[in-house]
């Protein structure tokens, strides 16, 4: 995997979860079709007179999350940016060229109500629970840093094997420090909490 | 469909999406599951390691949406809170009976990383996509209002027809003022954009 295939994998599940925060704070969710991808933005629309609008044009970040039917999710944060107003219809046009179920819903003119958004930077995560041990990968675009999380080992490790025991998905290996496999590990922290000597530490603390 | 006969059907799609905000106040969104269904509260999960754990533990307000495959949506606003601490090894065992595929994420003891969580207030939302018009309805449990959305059509209406005329889903009856049929309505805004007199407003205003 890398950004553009889990873009491109957000629009063949089509139907994802948008996630804002109104202008109480609180979260607000909804299904809403990625309409086109491109190699390192999405494309989707909502119509003027919905919440959705009103939040993503107070506060651009948004939370997008799909899963397809082999249990694998991705996960965006970014920011949607609305496209301009002189191309506005030029771009609501191409969408229901490429997605013609949407005329079902605004026939004819009535298309225009909705505008197009692009996701044009962020960070992508990438998790597999359809595999055994799971597997996490993360991406960024538009010119956007992965952030890191989860936990790793440090120098204090006395190799006692009591992380490796405990861990649910057989995700560290031994060594001088023992290692997470970063790539297999849930964050469930069960590690962390039982390390005799305080050696696992969280990821973006350091 | 009623609160209770929503919270079922999340619990039947079961993976089912959940925002919350972080610390910086910013939208966050994942795939969990949805645990145990009963009459006025949803069962969930999630490892004390995880990001979503400390959000939950610093604001428990989160949105919940899942779909079905006949396109129909279920949304829920409402809090999360901890279940009680001398019930937890409980409450866990009782998730594992009922959902025997956690056994291959957290084998034996591993489970007990997990803490368990009940959403018992919130708001709900049932949004039928597949049937034209579309339908939506409005429940809240726990002692929860729904919040009123969307338009209506006020006295000022002086029939002109217009609104029936635009709207997508054919959702206006005429009258004397005419009236928007809120079960059918997009909440898209195209009535409200053309009204000649301003006799169409939003609902959560009056």
């Amino acid at each position: 995997m890398n950004a553009q295939s889990c873009l491109a994998e957000l629009r063949r599940i089509r139907d994802v979860v948008f996630a804002t925060v109104d202008a109480d704070g609180k979260p607000r969710a909804r299904i809403i079709d990625i309409m086109l991808a491109e190699p390192s933005r999405l494309i989707f629309c909502t119509a003027r007179g919905k919440r959705f609008y009103q939040e993503l044009t107070a506060r651009p970040e948004v939370a997008v999350t799909g899963m397809n039917d082999r249990w694998q999710s991705i996960r965006l944060t970014g920011r949607a940016a609305r496209l301009s107003e002189a191309e506005q219809r030029a771009w609501i046009d191409r969408i229901f060229e490429a997605n013609p179920a949407m005329n079902d819903v605004h026939p004819g003119d009535a298309r225009y109500i909705l505008e197009a958004f692009a996701i044009d930077r962020g960070e992508l995560e990438f998790f597999d629970l359809g595999r055994s041990p799971i597997v996490r990968e993360s991406f960024a675009f538009g010119g956007c840093v992965s952030e890191i999380r989860g936990f790793k080992i440090v120098d204090g490790c006395i190799g006692c094997d009591t992380c490796a025991g405990l861990c649910p998905q057989q995700a560290i290996d031994a060594g001088t420090p023992y290692a997470i496999r970063q790539a297999n590990c849930l964050h469930c922290g069960l590690c962390f909490e039982n390390c005799p000597v305080d050696a696992i530490i969280r990821r973006e603390a350091v």
